[in-house]
C-alpha cells in the first residue's frame, strides 16, 4: 500500500459518519485495525470511539494517556464518556477526571457513581426542564433561546422549584396546543419515572413495552437526575439477546469477532477444559459397564444415540426457558406448569422416537431385546432431559448463577450420565 | 374462582396499559389465556392484540370472523394492522379488507403489497410533510391545525409538489430556529431515505448505527411512501437476535413459551428426528471398528471424549461466526482471515488439551499408546471443528440456507464422524 493509498483511506475514514467508521474498524482484523485508528483525525476519535464495542475500545484506550482520553471524549454525551472510562483501570479514570473541566467532571462522576447495568449508568444529564405554571408560549420562547436541543428530545420534563419530577410534556403535544394554556393543563403525569437503581434489563423492558423514545430518571425524593434515551436502550436489548446466544457457547457477549489468535485461544481453552471434565465423567460411567460392552460390542455402537438425543431434547427445553426468562415471561406462578408441559412433551417424543429406534435397532442387529433396551433408555433420558432443561435454569437463577452460561454444561453432563447409565445398566441386567 | 374474582380480573386487565396486558397474557398457559382474552372489553382488544407475539395473535384470530377482525383493528397504525392480517389465511384477509372503510383499506393494501421483512412492510403511512419554500412560522401554524401528531414524530418530511422526498426537518431544529427562515434553509438533505425494498435487517442496522427515531421510506422516483419508527425496529432487532438463539436449538423465534403440549411436541419431534439420523450416521462409523473395540474395550470408554470436545469447539466457532454475520461484520474480504484464525485457535487448544488428555488416559489405563492415539485424534478433530464451524455458515449463507438453523446439525455430524473415525481408525492401525 503506497502513501497515496493511505491518503485515500484516511480521507474516506474521516468522511464517513462516525458509526459507519466504527463498524468498518470492528469488521477488520486486529492488526489492520491499529493502522486504521492511526489514520483517524484527532477530532473524530471520540465520536468513533463511542460507537466501538467494549473490547475494541479498550484495545485503543490502552495506547492513550489520561490527557489524550480527556481530550478526545470532550463534547461526548455524559453516559458515553462514562461508558468509555469504565474500560480503564481506576487509577487512569481518576487521572482522566482530573484533566476534565469542572462542570463535565461533576456530571461524569455522577453517572460513574451508578452501576453500569442500572438506569443511573445508562442516563444522560442533558435534560430540558420546565415549570408547570408557565404557558406554552413562554415554554416555546424558552426553547428558542437554546442553540440546539439534546439528541432524542421528545419531551420536556416538568419539575417543581426543588427539581422534583412532576410529569412530562411531549413536543408533539406542545406543537398542536393553544400557546396560551399552561404546561400543567396538558402535561402527562401518568408516566412513571424510572428509578436510578432499576436494572438496565428492566429499563429495556419498559421502553419496549411502552414505545418510549426517552424517559426521565429520578433519585431519592423524586429528584430529577437525568433521562434515558432509546438509542442506549437498543444497545441494552442487543447485548441482552447476544448474552444468551454467546453464553450458551461459553463466550462473552462482547467477544470481538476479529480478536487475535493469542487473545481468543486462552478464552476458549477454559470452556473446553470444563467440558473435558464433564466428558471424563461420562467416560467414567461407561467404564462401569466395561464387562458388558466386552460381551456385547453392539452396545458401544448404539450408546451415543441415547446420550445425544437426550442432549438435543434438553437443549431445546433449556433454550425455551432461558429465552422465556429473558423476556420476563416466567415467574414462580407459571414455572410448575412449564416443567410439567416439558415433561409431557419429553415423554411423548421419547415414546415416538423410542418406537422408531427400537425398530431400526432390531433390523440392524437382528436383536429385539436390544431394541427394547434402547427404547426404554431413550424414554428415560428424554424425560430426564426435559426435567433438567426446565428446572436447571430456574434453580440456577435462584442461586444467582447465570443459566445461559452454566446451564448447557450441567445439562449435557446429566443427559450423558443418565443416557449411558440407563442404556448400559439395562443391558447389563438383561445380558450379564 | 367465583364470579367476583372474574369481575376483579376483568377490571384489572382492562385497566392495564395494553402492552402490559399483552405481556400478562403471553405469560399465561394457553388454556387460562383464552379465558383472559374473553374478559377483555371489545374496545381494548385491538390495542392488546397488536402487542402479542405472532403465535398468540393467531390463536385468538382463529376464533374471530372477518368482520370482528376489521372492527377491532380499526384505529390501529397501518403497519400493525398489516402485521395482524398476515397471520390470517389469504381468503380471510380479503374478507377483512372488504369490511374496512375505503381509505383504511387502500393504506393497508399498500403496506400488505410489500414483503413483511422489508422496509415497506415495516412502514407507517402517517407522515407529516411540508414544502421547502414555506417559513417555519407557517409550518408551526400548520402543525397547530392538527388534532395530534402521529406517535414518534421527531421530524417533518420535506417533499416537493410531486410528493418526492427532499429532506427532513427535525422538530428539535424547528423549535430553536428563527420562525422567519424557510424550511429549505434549515432542513437536512444529508439523510439518505430508506428504499421500500430494503430488508428489515438492513433497516435495523441503519437505525442502530445512526440513532434514528424515525426515517422516511421512498419508492421508485423518490416518491415518499411512509416512515419507519424505532419501536418497530426494536422488534426487528429483538427477533433477529432471538432468531440465532432459538434456531440453534431448532426452534422458531416466535415460539410461544406457554404453548400446549400437543402444539409443542410435534414441532420438537422433527428436530429430534433430524438429530436421530445424524446419531445413526455416527453409530455407523463406530460400527466399522467393531472388531477393534471388541479387542480393546477401553476405546468405547474414551471415544465420546474426542467427539464431544470437537462438538464444543466447533459450536464456539459457529456461534462467533453466526453472530458476526448477524452484526454485518463478516464479508468476503475478511472471511479467509477469520477461518485461518479459527484454525490456529483450534490447533493451539487441540494441542493443549491433547497433552492433558494423553496424560490422564495414560494414568487411567496405564497405556501410553492409548494416550498418544487419543491426543492425535483430539488435535485432528479440533482443527476439523474449527474449519467446519467457520466455513459452514459462510457456505450455507451463499447457498441461502440459514446457518443458525442447519449449522449445528451439520457441524456435530462432522465432529462426531471425524472424532470417531480418527480415534478408532488410529487405534485399529496400532492395535489390530
Amino acid at each position: 500500500l503506497g502513501s497515496g493509498g493511505f491518503l485515500q483511506i484516511r480521507r474516506m475514514l474521516n468522511g464517513l459518519p462516525p458509526a459507519d467508521a466504527a463498524h468498518l474498524i470492528e469488521s477488520t482484523p486486529h492488526k489492520i485495525r491499529s493502522v486504521l485508528w492511526q489514520l483517524i483525525d484527532i477530532e473524530n476519535e471520540g465520536d468513533i470511539l463511542q460507537h466501538l464495542n467494549d473490547e475494541v475500545q479498550s484495545q485503543f484506550l490502552r495506547q492513550m494517556d489520561a490527557e489524550e482520553v480527556a481530550a478526545i471524549t470532550e463534547g461526548l454525551e455524559t453516559d458515553d464518556i462514562a461508558d468509555i472510562l469504565q474500560q480503564l483501570p481506576d487509577r487512569v479514570i481518576r487521572e482522566v477526571l482530573e484533566s476534565m473541566d469542572h462542570q463535565d467532571r461533576l456530571r461524569v462522576e455522577h453517572v460513574l457513581s451508578f452501576d453500569e447495568d442500572t438506569a443511573g449508568g445508562l442516563m444522560n444529564t442533558d435534560t430540558i426542564t420546565v415549570r408547570p405554571n408557565i404557558t406554552l408560549d413562554v415554554a416555546l420562547r424558552y426553547l428558542r433561546r437554546h442553540e440546539s436541543l439534546p439528541e432524542m428530545t421528545d419531551n420536556l420534563i416538568v419539575v417543581n422549584r426543588n427539581d422534583q419530577y412532576i410529569g412530562i410534556l411531549s413536543l408533539r403535544k406542545l406543537l398542536v396546543s393553544d400557546p396560551s394554556v399552561t404546561v400543567r393543563e396538558i402535561m402527562d403525569t401518568e408516566v412513571e419515572p424510572i428509578s436510578a437503581s432499576m436494572s438496565s434489563n428492566e429499563v429495556a423492558m419498559l421502553f419496549a413495552r411502552h414505545d418510549w423514545v426517552s424517559a426521565p430518571v429520578i433519585g431519592d425524593d423524586s429528584l430529577l437526575l437525568g433521562r434515558i434515551t432509546i438509542d442506549d436502550v437498543v444497545d441494552v436489548i442487543r447485548e441482552e439477546s447476544d448474552h444468551s446466544l454467546m453464553s450458551m457457547a461459553g463466550l462473552d457477549e462482547d467477544e470481538d469477532t476479529f480478536a487475535a489468535v493469542l487473545t481468543t485461544a486462552p478464552r476458549r481453552a477454559i470452556w473446553l477444559g470444563i467440558n473435558l471434565l464433564t466428558a471424563f465423567i461420562a467416560s467414567g460411567v461407561i467404564n462401569l459397564f466395561e464387562a458388558t460392552i466386552e460381551k456385547v460390542v453392539a452396545l458401544a455402537v448404539l450408546m451415543p444415540i441415547v446420550a445425544s438425543m437426550g442432549g438435543v431434547a434438553g437443549t431445546q427445553t433449556l433454550t425455551v426457558v432461558i429465552r422465556g426468562m429473558a423476556l420476563g415471561h416466567i415467574s414462580r406462578d407459571n414455572s410448575r406448569w412449564l416443567i410439567n408441559r416439558e415433561i409431557m412433551v419429553g415423554a411423548i417424543n421419547g415414546l415416538l422416537w423410542a418406537v422408531i429406534v427400537a425398530g431400526a435397532t432390531t433390523l440392524w442387529f437382528g436383536d429385539p431385546l436390544m431394541g427394547a433396551i434402547i427404547a426404554a433408555a431413550m424414554v428415560i433420558n428424554l424425560i430426564t432431559a426435559a426435567l433438567a432443561g426446565a428446572a436447571l435454569p430456574l434453580i440456577m437463577k435462584s442461586m444467582k448463577i447465570d443459566p445461559a452460561l452454566a446451564g448447557g454444561v450441567v445439562l449435557t453432563t446429566v443427559t450423558d450420565v443418565i443416557g449411558f447409565m440407563s442404556f448400559l445398566g439395562l443391558a447389563t441386567f438383561f445380558y450379564a
